[in-house]
């Protein structure tokens, strides 16, 4: 089913403890569309990128079946920039420098050939960007996922408050769910994030994995344990494409459904940090995909015997 | 089939942030055998207490096939005391006294009557006194599982090594897998302590569950989300105690069954925590255990579609 991913493209500046890149492809709707485009294709993606944007990465996405005609470039602009340093736990990590660039002036328009999309996800942006997206769609989504982050919360808190009631899952990690609802309790914190309106939330626990939240449900999914985290950018994004990329192939959005796209989500995400940046996400085959998952069942596979 | 239970049985003061309790009964052992019981008995206790030790939790723990002969009683000494203070997250703690009492002459002399047991359980103690023991045991029994702390890494390496050697399973968290093996990566610290002796590792994230490592392969338990960790004192042992409890019971140490075990030490711990000490366990029934195993079965349960 259709596919459309809002979100940014952008260039990343990363340290990490196994060495440094000074300026490598990023951006939340890149890393989506890179896992998704393992699942369905095409995928209608939404961005605004500058002239430096690589001609080369654009013929990549547009080769995984990504349409451009909503992702707008400013020729004489600059994309989006953000440079961060991981520590050793890979879990913790400084901003270093944020530059908007393009993204500051970034007020996407949806083309008529985007409409009708059944699946849509939202990826980290300002939530007036993520509303606007949402009241430009001609009919309602099937599914409408959204990521955030704990800046919108301190500097947009009602405008977030209203995206998130217009969605039917939203995506945090464990320290914003906690900002988010004010309670520690990760179980009372979900609570009363449902009660702001989505159906489902899914609370990221980086090394530690997943809980997918519905009604009084949960369902808690593993990180693959791995030798080394070498990179954790874009895991997160990479996650959400391919839960939702997963989701649109099936094209089905019940519990059960999302408890298996949480695990092709995982997938994903521990292809995602095994390199930097998004270099091992343009690699994936169809059979690594397969033996990705294989790993995950094998990992949570056991039988009770009385 | 017979299990052997060494451990210590305490009072224990506790500071959580729902409360406080100025002397509750505690220790390895206690916490070790009150899990064990629902799986199996009789089991052959092994500790040392002082003339303080209430008669009462004696004569409970009888109730449910826990045998004394191997519980050295000084008459007029005082029974090991610990006190602890737990922080928000519950992960942490500082502890405020230990006052070792009659473990300071802890000379275990395991009782003819407690030979050829095919189980055995080393819970926390002097990595000598564990030495002693399995040095005092006539039979190699089937599974030996080891439990220790940073505490013994900081005084007693050179014993904690050879304690490990002597052991098919080490049972540690995920910060004492680090310092044990210098190695930051989970995966890597497992096979250093691999390498050291034992071929089964457990290792212990608290509220994000436990990892269990054999050969090339990995088993990942997630904990239940609980709205309420109350008190986590006892979690590990309790955890150890279900675990080895559950083995015995099936008399079997495959890998296959190990993770069911893990699955079932998950399940007892969760309940463990919901209370202060080791009330809670107290008050088990068989339906509590199916029920919990049940939830663990749901939190982990997913199913593929193409």
């Amino acid at each position: 089913m259709s596919l459309l991913i809002i979100g940014t493209m952008a260039f990343d500046a990363l340290e990490t403890p196994f060495g440094k890149v000074d300026r490598i492809i990023g951006g939340s709707a890149t890393y989506a569309a890179w896992a998704a485009s393992n699942f369905t294709q095409p995928i209608k993606q939404v961005s605004i990128i500058g002239g430096d944007f690589p001609q080369e990465e654009i013929a990549a996405l547009e080769a995984r079946g990504v349409a451009f005609e909503g992702v707008e470039v400013v020729p004489d602009g600059k994309s989006f920039f953000w440079s961060g340093r991981y520590h050793m736990d890979m879990n913790t990590r400084d901003t270093l420098v944020t530059d908007l660039n393009v993204l500051a002036q970034f007020d996407p328009k949806i083309p008529e050939s985007y409409q009708g999309c059944d699946y849509v996800m939202l990826g980290n942006l300002a939530p007036a960007v993520q509303i606007s997206v949402l009241e430009q769609l001609k009919k309602r989504p099937k599914l409408i996922i959204m990521d955030t982050m704990n800046f919108w919360m301190d500097i947009a808190m009602d405008d977030l408050r209203k995206a998130i009631g217009m969605v039917d899952l939203l995506m945090v990690n464990d320290s914003e769910a906690r900002q988010l609802s004010g309670e520690y309790s990760i179980v009372k914190a979900a609570k009363k994030i449902q009660a702001m309106g989505p159906k489902y939330l899914i609370i990221k626990k980086g090394e530690h994995g997943a809980l997918l939240f519905y009604e009084g449900k949960i369902f808690s999914a593993p990180a693959l344990p791995l030798e080394e985290v070498f990179d954790p950018t874009g895991a997160g994004d990479t996650f959400a494409g391919g839960f939702i990329g997963y989701l649109a192939r099936i094209n089905d959005t019940s519990f059960e459904s999302m408890k298996a796209a949480v695990i092709m989500g995982s997938a994903m995400a521990s292809y995602c940090v095994e390199k930097f940046g998004p270099t091992r996400m343009k690699e994936l085959t169809p059979a690594d995909v397969d033996s990705r998952v294989k790993e995950f069942i094998s990992l949570m596979d056991f039988n009770i015997q009385n």
